[in-house]
């Protein structure tokens, strides 16, 4: 019997993936730049035991069992078997897959490119596989890639039909820019929720804009967010990351239907961070929005009490306990000055369900405690 | 002594007017096209009195006096007199101009191209002008020139950089298509609305999509609405004023900041119409929103009680008396098909005000009631 369990981290683009060249490949239309999160507050850990006892394979995803026949989970396991060493004695042994996220999934958070990332480098680990597993992640999830290193990465969309050249590599390492933050704003929203999949389908199909931001917009700007990245040039980057997600959200509106994913909230918490970035007259905060109403806050470590000084009086918590998540800072109560711009911005508490503060991070690592018993079952079932 | 009295019309883009080439001369960058709606419902209306006795030109609107020193009432006046004959023997004297909407301003409704039709079109029958005037409109709001003339219209960018090609032309008569309604959904909303003259301001200086929409997308999609007008192609119709406003506010969000009009409500509105017109498997109702959060319905009469039903079941009223304002029809209820299909989307009464029932009309026209007396004040003040 073998057992890896693995941990993986959760990534943010600043520049966003929205459209395949290819559905069955997951091949992406323009390249993309994300930052990796810390796996301390937001991670996919994933147990794969192989064992010649066990009669079939499993798969179990937060607690509940899963069909094993998902295209996609199957595409992973196909291709980590063909770069396998044909002698690796457990190839034919069947598995258990148990995966977990340790934070909410009704968070709308990207949780699937933490999962198959996980997922991938495990199976990379149990079957010993060389070389890069990043296009191997964007099998199961496009930007799961991404999620395969630490610190910032590019997910290059490559040119080659069969896919080999459309991988994520490091930008640069989590040491690079370690005053980096990051706030995850959970909105509090009833709306149904389209997936992305179907959603960026839909784009391709049916928006005109879209192939004039993937041709001309996004080369343009992955150049200078790579140049603001490595510069660490926060105004540029502030700037080029809140133009991208706009963008991305522009393109989901001229979409036919059109996918709505920012709501009336998301919409106040960037008006907010423009008055914020108004009142210091340089841009201190920027937001990106996913597929989804919640959002991602990038600031430096430096800002971070001022501005949830602010968020915490635009948008005051429905109660007090646990509003704020992962690192903790210091309280302060929101200063006259800003008081002054901000005081018609006022919601109602519980407008925000609560915020997430961390931290750029690492890519994935192994880890001890595994999900599975020796018997190949969930733990805690 | 002079005197002239006008109704205008408000007009509703369906291609959509979005970008100066030129501020001073207001000058678009792509064409667009609109219906021009009754007067029945919505107009403007103005009164013009030259007389020898006046000391000094005096202007009132919705019965507050006016500076009369604004720049676009100077460059409509100055446009006019230069067009009348010299031997006008009124041209000296000085004038005074009342103007009222019969609609509440509050509503966020194209108030401005009703008003310098109207401004234009008595000035004009005041200095006896001949020929085109729809070019002088433009210098007072760029879609007034729409509303010069009823029906189905166009707005023609023209190329020449003094901009007398860049005129409205009538495509069709409001006879041509009798079976066309119009439903204005008026949403409640608080957020403070920025105007559309700075919004397409920072559009055109930050948006990429922008260009691309003016030069690419717009002209073929102008000429795909002409053939869908003259064909009375409601199918065509409607998909294509969809999609237009769908991507003219993709251009807001794209904007920087973004300029954000549609609100939740407005997105719920543009999801009960997809949805019904999913019901009937073909696209029965049309919506396109302007530059604030209320939708307008284009629809074929036979559609309008049905429709209603709809509205009226997901968007109940706060109160029973005046939630259908304009033409009446024979209330429905929803029936059970559609019942099923609308009951997840139900809102809490009051997410709309008020719905005014209309149609396509004619262009400005005299009228007799005067709203300035003999001294040339206000009747009402």
């Amino acid at each position: 019997m073998k057992t890896v369990t693995m941990v993986a981290p959760v990534n943010i683009a600043v520049i966003k993936y929205w459209g395949k060249r290819d559905e069955e490949l997951i091949l992406p239309i323009n390249d993309s730049i994300s930052g990796t999160l810390s796996t301390d507050f937001m991670c996919a850990k994933t147990t794969i035991q192989a064992s010649p006892q066990f009669k079939e394979n499993k798969f179990w995803l937060n607690g509940k069992e899963q069909n094993f026949d998902s295209p996609r989970l199957d595409s992973c396991l196909k291709e980590v078997k063909r770069r396998a060493s044909p002698s690796c004695p457990i190839l034919n042994w069947k598995i258990a897959i148990c995966s977990e996220n340790n934070f909410p999934t009704a968070a709308g958070l990207a949780s699937s490119a933490a999962g198959y990332a996980c997922l991938v480098a495990a199976l990379a680990k149990l079957y010993k596989i060389e070389g890069d597993i990043s296009s191997i992640a964007r099998r199961g999830s496009g930007s799961a890639c991404r999620s395969i290193y630490g610190g910032w990465v590019q997910w290059i969309k490559g040119d080659r039909p069969t896919g080999e050249d459309s991988i994520a590599i490091q930008l640069a390492p989590v040491a690079h820019w370690p005053e980096m933050r990051v706030l995850i704003l959970v909105v509090n929203d009833e709306r149904k929720k389209y997936s992305s999949t179907s959603g960026m389908k839909k784009s391709v199909e049916t928006s005109d804009l879209l192939k004039y931001r993937a041709s001309e917009c996004v080369p343009k700007r992955v150049e200078a967010m790579k140049e603001a990245i490595f510069r660490k040039d926060f105004e540029s980057f502030a700037k080029i990351t809140m133009e991208d997600s706009n963008q991305f959200h522009a393109i989901c509106l001229d979409t036919f239907p059109p996918c709505v994913y920012m709501n009336d909230t998301s919409h106040s918490i960037s008006d907010v961070v423009h008055t914020y970035n108004e009142c210091k007259s340089s841009n201190r905060v920027a937001y990106t929005f996913d597929a989804g109403p919640n959002a991602c806050i990038y600031l430096l470590e430096s800002e971070t009490e001022e501005f949830l000084s602010v968020i915490n009086y635009v948008f005051p918590p429905s109660s007090n306990t646990g509003y704020l998540k992962g690192l903790q800072v210091r309280q302060k109560p929101i200063n006259k000055e800003l008081e002054m711009m901000f005081q018609e911005k006022k919601h109602r508490p519980g407008a925000l369900k609560y915020i997430i503060h961390t931290k750029i991070g690492d890519g994935p690592r192994m880890v001890e405690d595994s999900l599975l018993n020796d018997a190949g079952l969930p733990k805690n079932l």
